[in-house]
C-alpha cells in the first residue's frame, strides 16, 4: 500500500520547475529559517524537559496552552528535514536533526511516555482532556516524524522511543474494561498508525487506530455515555463552561465525534481535523481492500462527506472553512469572502489536509475530480501559504482582505502548524505527482500522472528500471514533453489526468483512438512501445469562474489552468477599499503577459482586463430599500486595466495589502 | 412631554381602516385568547405564589428559567388591555384585570420587593445576578401595567404596590457607596421609570432612570471594575461558565453594556435591549431639553446608531437582528434571509421596539426618515407578528422559509414576550398616528400626521377643541380625505409626512406654493381657514427594492406603499424549494388586483408579475468552480405569473409554509 510519505523517492526533480522552485526556497531558507526559530521560541530546546517562561502564560484559546503544540512543532520540522535530507546531505540540518532526535530519546519516561507539557507542566493530568488538548495528536506527528527519519537515515534512534510511547498507548486505549475509550479530539494519531503499521505490521498499531476510528463519536462508549462528557465530569466542568470555539455545551462536531463517523452526512467543525480524519478512514478501507460491510459504509461516509464538502464548502481557491470561531466548516454554501461578509479562514493546513484525503481516494477511485481539487488545493489555498522568500506564512487565507485582515503574511504563529506542514508537504510533493503499481510477475507497470511538471518517476522492477520523464513549464505553460524508458519485457501503461477545467487538450503523436475515463487518458503499452516520446498539450487561457450561486457571492474570478487569480493594490494602485466597489464584465477582452520581476524569484504569466471595471456607487440614505436603479456603476478613469496575479503569489512586492478574488459581477 | 402610551387618548378610530380592523381583533379575539393562556399556563395564578411544577424544568437557555418572564407576561396583558378598557367597556376583561392587580397586591413583601421567581424560587439570590435574570425588565414591565391601570381606571390600586417597589430600587441602585452600581442586563426599566416621573414628578424616578443610562457599560463601575464582573464573581461563575448567547466570555455587547451608550459606534447586540434602552436614552434627551453636553452626547450617538442601523443591519421588511445565537445584530450588512444562509432573527418586538425609537427621535426632530421607518415596521415586521385571526403569533420573522423554519405563527412561545407586545402596540397605535403640540397662551396647535388610515384626533385647547380627521384606505389606497374642526380664534398648522418612497403626490385644493421640509408638507393656519377639508393622493403603485449590494443578496423585491410583499406557495403551488431556485427579472410587467378572501377578514392588494419568473439550474457537480455560462435559467412552463401577498398577511391561508420575500435577480 502506497504512501505518498514514502512514494516520493521514486521521484526525482530533475529540471527546474515551479514545484522544483520551491522546493529549493526551503531547502535553503525555510528549514534552517524555520530552525531559528524553533530555537529561539524555546521549542527546540523544549523536550530537555526544563521549565521554559512562557509555560506561565495564560492561554490565547482556553483550555489549551499555547505551547501545546511544541512537540509537534519540532516533529514536523524533523518529518520535513529528513525528507529533504533523503536527497541532499546537509551537515546544519542533519545535526539538528541528530540534536533533537537525542533529546526526545531523553525525555521519554521510565513507562514510555513521551510529551512536553504533560511531563514537565502538569504531569498529573496525562490523558484526562483527550477532547481539548492534543496529547494524541503530538504523538501522531512524533510517530511521521520516526518514520522519516527512519527513511532517511536508515536508523531507529528515533524510532525506538516512539514504539516505546506507542506500546503504552496500546495498553492504555482500547476496548478492554480496564482500558479508556477515549480518542484524540484532533485527529493525526489514527494516519501515523496506520503508516506505521505498514511499516512494522504490528497488529497492535492497525488495531489501535482503528479502535480511535471506530469508537469516534460513539453516544455510549464510556461507562454508557460519550467518552468526552465522562472525561469532563471527571476533571470537574461543568455544563456551561466551554472552550471558545464551541459555540454550545458539548459541540462535540467540532471534533467530528457528535456521532460514529460512518454516520455523518455532512462534513462539520474544523477542518484539519475533519481532512485528517478522513485521511485515516481512506487508508482503513485500503488496508481492508474496500470490501466488507465496514469498508463498505466507511466508502460511502468519504464519498458522501467529500461530494458535501468539494460541492457545498469549498472556496474558489480550494480553501476550506469558513467560520474562524471553531476554524471549520460553516453550513451549507456559507462561503463569504472576507472578514466584513462573515467570515474567510481556509487554513493552510486544512488544504494540506484536502490534498491528504484527495491522494488516498485517488488510490481508492482514479478519478480525476480528487485530482483536479488536490492540484487546485496545492496551486492555491496551500501555495499561497509561504511567501516567495520562503520565510513567511500564513495561517489564514481569506479571498478578500479587509482592514483588519489585510493580505498578509506572518513569520510566525503561536500555533505553528501550518508553516512547518508546508515544509514537509514540499518534501515529499513528488509524491502527489503520480502512483503506480508495478508487478514482477507479470512484468507489468502502470502509472497514473495526477499533477504536471518536471520530474522523473524510476520504478524498480527486478533487476530493471521503468523511467518516466515529464518536462514542462506547468502551470504557466500546458505542454508537457514526456519520454518513458522501459525495458522490452516489461508491459508499461500510462494514465494521463485530462483536468476538469480543460476544454480542449492534444497528445502527438496522435492517438489513433483514445478513450478518457473519469478524467484519465489511458496511453497503452503498445502505443507507449511505439512512441516513447509524446507531448501533452493542455492550453492554458484564462477563464472566468463562480462559486455556486446559492453562495450569495455575486462574484467572477479569473483562473488560467490550475491557478486562480487575484488583484492586488499593487497593480492596481487606485483602491482604497479592498476592491469592494469594484464591479466586472465578464464579457470582457483579457490578455495575459509574462512578467519577470526579481523579487518574485518566478516568471508568472500575469492576467489583464481591459475596459471591464467600474466601481459601484450607492446611496446608503435610502437603506433599507434601494430602489431599482439606484445604484450606479461607473467607470473609473484610471481603471482601464485591471491587472490580476495568482492567488499564490500575493503579498510578495509590498503594497498596502489589499486583494480579492472574487469581484462583484456586472448587473 | 408626550408618550404615544397618552396621547394615544386624544384619538378614536371613528371608520374601518386596516388598523381598526387589527385593533377589533386585538379586542374580540387575542386579549381574551392570550388570557386564556395566561391562566392555562400558570402565570395568571403566579402572583398568588405558590409553587408552579414548571419551576423545576431545566431552563431552555440557561441561566435563564423558563418562568423568569412571567411577571412581565402578566404585566403587558394588563397594559394591553388598560389600553384597550379606556375605550370600551368589558366586564370580563375589566374582572380579569381587577383579579390580577389584586394578586399582584398581594404578592408584594414587606419591603416592597415583588418578583415572582425571586419571591417563590430563589428568594435569596434577589439582584444578584442583574446581567442575566430580568428581575429589573419584569419590575419596567409593572411600571408600565401600573400607568396604563392608573390611566385607564384612575385608580391607584396598581400604582401603589409599584412605587413602594421602585422606592426599594431606587434605595438599592445608586452612585452612594452602599448602593449597587448595577443595571438590568435587559433594559426596560429606563423607559418605564420616565414615562413614570412624567406622572409622578418624582426627581428619584428620573435620578434611577438616569443612573441605569449613564452606569452602563461603565468599566470602573463597581470597586473598579465592570458591575458585571464582580457580580460574577460574587456569584462563583467561572471565567469561561458562559450563556448559550454568550459567543465568548465578556460578551457584554449582547448587553450594550460592553462601553459606555455615548462611546458605542455601532448597534450590537441583542436587538430588543438594543431598542428599548435607546428609546429610554431618546426620552432623557427630551427630559433634558435637548441641550447640554449630556444631550449633546447622547443626541450624537442615538443619530449614529440609528444611522448605522438603518442603513446597515436592518431588513427590507424594517426588521433588525440577524443572529439567531444572541437574538441580535450582526456585523454590517449581514442580512442573510434565512436559515439556510446564515440566519435571519427579526424579532416581532425588535420591531416594536424601532418603532418606539423612532416615535421618539421623531419628537426630537421632526424627518421623515423616521417616520418612513416607523410605517415600514408596523405594516411589515409587526403586523406579521400576528395571524388574521389574532390568535396566533411570531417570535422570528425570517424574509424566507426553510425546511427547517417553515414560514409559521405559533399559538405561544415559551419566553411569550412577542405575543403581549403586539396587543399592547395595537392598544396605543392612536399614538403613532401624529403628534401635536398645543399652547393655549397663543391659540396655537400644531400636528405632524406621521401615518395615514382613519382616525380623528381631538385636540383640547382650553374650553374649545380641535378636530382633525382622516380617512383612507391607507395602506391600500393612497388617497386621505382630512377635514379640520378649528374654533376661528385657533392658529391651526398641520405638517403632512410625504414618504421617502412616494416619487409624486397631489393635494387638493391645491397649494398655491409649498414646501417639503425633511418628508414633512406644511399646511399654514392661513390655507386650512381657507380649506378645512382637502385632499391627500399619495399614488401607490408596485415598485421594486433591493437591499445594499454590499448585503450579498443580489435580490429583489415587490412594494407597494408602506408594504413589503412575499411570494407563497398558497399561489404559487409548483414551488418545492422555498422559491430557492427562483430568479426574476425585474423589468417585467407588475399587475395590481383587490382580492377578497373570506379567511383573510381583509381586503388586500395583490401583485402578480408577468412572464418574469424563471428558475436556476446550476450542475452542482461543476463545483466548487462553476464556469461563466454553466447557470442556466430556465422558464418554468407553470410559472408565467408569479403572485405575491403582503409580508402582512403571510401564512394566513394554509399551504406548505414556502416563502420568502427577496427573489433572486436575473443576471
Amino acid at each position: 500500500m502506497a504512501y505518498p510519505q514514502t512514494a516520493f523517492s521514486y521521484t526525482t526533480f530533475s529540471s527546474p520547475s515551479f514545484i522544483s522552485r520551491r522546493r529549493d526556497v526551503v531547502y535553503s531558507n525555510t528549514l534552517q529559517y524555520q530552525l531559528e526559530v524553533l530555537k529561539s521560541t524555546g521549542r527546540y530546546d523544549a523536550f530537555k524537559l526544563a521549565w521554559h517562561p512562557s509555560y506561565n502564560d495564560k492561554p490565547d484559546v482556553w483550555p489549551v496552552p499555547n505551547h501545546l503544540f511544541w512537540d509537534s512543532d519540532v516533529a514536523k520540522w524533523i518529518e520535513g528535514a529528513c525528507y529533504f535530507l533523503q536527497r541532499e546531505e546537509n551537515a546544519e540540518l542533519d545535526g539538528a536533526v541528530k540534536d533533537l532526535v537525542a533529546m526526545i530519546r531523553s525525555a521519554q519516561q521510565p513507562d514510555g511516555y513521551l510529551n512536553i507539557h504533560f511531563t514537565v507542566v502538569e504531569p498529573e493530568k496525562r490523558f484526562t482532556n483527550l477532547r481539548d488538548l492534543h496529547e494524541l495528536y503530538n504523538a501522531g506527528h512524533l510517530i511521521e516524524a520516526a518514520l522519516a527519519h527512519s527513511q532517511c537515515h536508515n536508523s531507529d534512534l528515533l524510532m525506538e522511543p516512539i514504539l516505546k510511547y506507542v506500546d503504552l498507548l496500546c495498553k492504555t486505549f482500547g476496548p478492554e474494561s480496564e482500558q479508556k475509550h477515549g480518542y484524540p479530539g484532533h485527529p493525526e494519531i489514527e494516519l501515523a498508525l496506520l503508516r506505521l503499521h505498514e511499516k512494522t505490521k504490528n497488529p497492535k498499531h492497525l488495531a489501535l487506530a482503528e479502535y480511535f476510528i471506530n469508537e469516534r463519536g460513539n453516544p455510549t462508549g464510556q461507562d454508557g455515555r460519550h467518552y468526552y462528557d465522562v472525561e469532563g465530569e471527571a476533571r470537574g466542568d461543568r455544563e456551561h463552561e466551554r472552550p471558545m470555539y464551541y459555540p454550545k455545551s458539548r459541540s462535540y462536531w467540532y471534533q467530528q465525534a457528535h456521532e460514529p463517523i460512518v454516520d455523518q452526512q455532512t462534513i462539520e467543525g474544523h477542518s484539519v481535523r475533519a481532512m485528517y480524519l478522513l485521511t485515516a478512514v481512506s487508508d482503513l478501507v485500503r488496508v481492508d481492500g474496500g470490501s466488507g460491510m465496514k469498508s463498505e459504509s466507511r466508502t460511502k461516509a468519504l464519498h458522501r462527506l467529500w461530494k458535501n464538502m468539494t460541492e457545498k464548502k469549498m472556496y474558489l481557491t480550494g480553501g476550506i472553512g469558513s467560520q474562524k470561531q471553531w476554524e471549520g466548516f460553516g453550513i451549507d454554501y456559507f462561503l463569504p469572502s472576507g472578514t466584513d461578509e462573515g467570515g474567510c479562514y481556509a487554513e493552510t493546513c486544512a488544504a494540506i489536509g484536502v490534498m491528504m484525503l484527495a491522494e488516498r481516494l485517488l488510490q481508492i477511485d482514479l478519478d480525476g475530480k480528487y485530482a483536479d481539487i488536490m492540484e487546485l488545493c496545492f496551486y492555491n489555498a496551500v501555495m499561497t501559504g509561504m511567501a516567495i522568500n520562503g520565510k513567511q506564512f500564513t495561517y489564514v487565507n481569506q479571498l478578500a482582505s479587509t482592514d483588519t485582515d489585510l493580505s498578509r503574511r506572518a513569520e510566525w504563529f503561536t500555533c505553528a502548524c501550518c508553516p512547518p506542514n508546508v515544509t514537509r508537504l514540499l518534501g515529499y510533493i513528488g509524491g502527489y505527482l503520480w502512483s503506480f503499481k508495478s508487478d514482477e510477475s507479470d512484468k507489468s507497470v502502470v502509472v497514473d500522472v495526477h499533477m504536471y511538471s518536471s520530474a522523473t518517476l524510476s520504478i524498480p522492477l527486478g533487476d530493471s528500471v521503468v523511467k518516466i520523464e515529464q518536462k514542462s513549464n506547468w502551470p504557466w505553460e500546458g505542454k508537457i514533453e514526456f519520454s518513458v524508458s522501459s525495458p522490452p519485457e516489461v508491459s508499461t501503461t500510462i494514465r494521463l489526468r485530462i483536468p476538469g477545467w480543460a476544454t480542449t487538450w492534444q497528445i502527438s503523436p496522435e492517438l489513433p483512438d483514445f478513450h478518457v475515463a473519469k478524467g484519465y487518458l489511458t496511453l497503452t503499452p503498445e502505443w507507449l512501445k511505439a512512441n516513447s516520446s509524446f507531448q501533452l498539450n493542455i492550453p492554458l487561457t484564462p477563464r472566468f469562474i463562480s462559486p455556486h450561486p446559492y453562495t450569495n457571492q455575486n462574484i467572477v474570478a479569473l483562473a488560467r489552468g490550475p491557478l486562480v487569480y487575484c488583484v492586488e493594490d499593487f497593480d492596481n494602485a487606485w483602491v482604497d477599499d479592498h476592491f469592494k466597489r469594484l464591479v466586472l464584465d465578464p464579457a470582457c477582452v483579457v490578455s495575459e503577459k509574462s512578467i519577470s520581476a526579481s523579487e518574485m524569484k518566478e516568471s508568472y504569466i500575469g492576467l489583464t482586463a481591459h475596459n471591464a471595471a467600474s466601481l459601484m456607487m450607492a446611496n446608503e440614505d435610502l437603506a433599507p430599500h434601494m430602489p431599482l436603479g439606484s445604484i450606479a456603476q461607473k467607470q473609473h478613469p484610471s481603471i482601464e486595466e485591471l491587472h490580476f496575479i495568482p492567488y499564490a503569489l500575493r503579498d510578495n512586492r509590498g503594497g498596502k495589502g489589499h486583494m480579492r478574488v472574487g469581484i462583484r459581477r456586472k448587473q
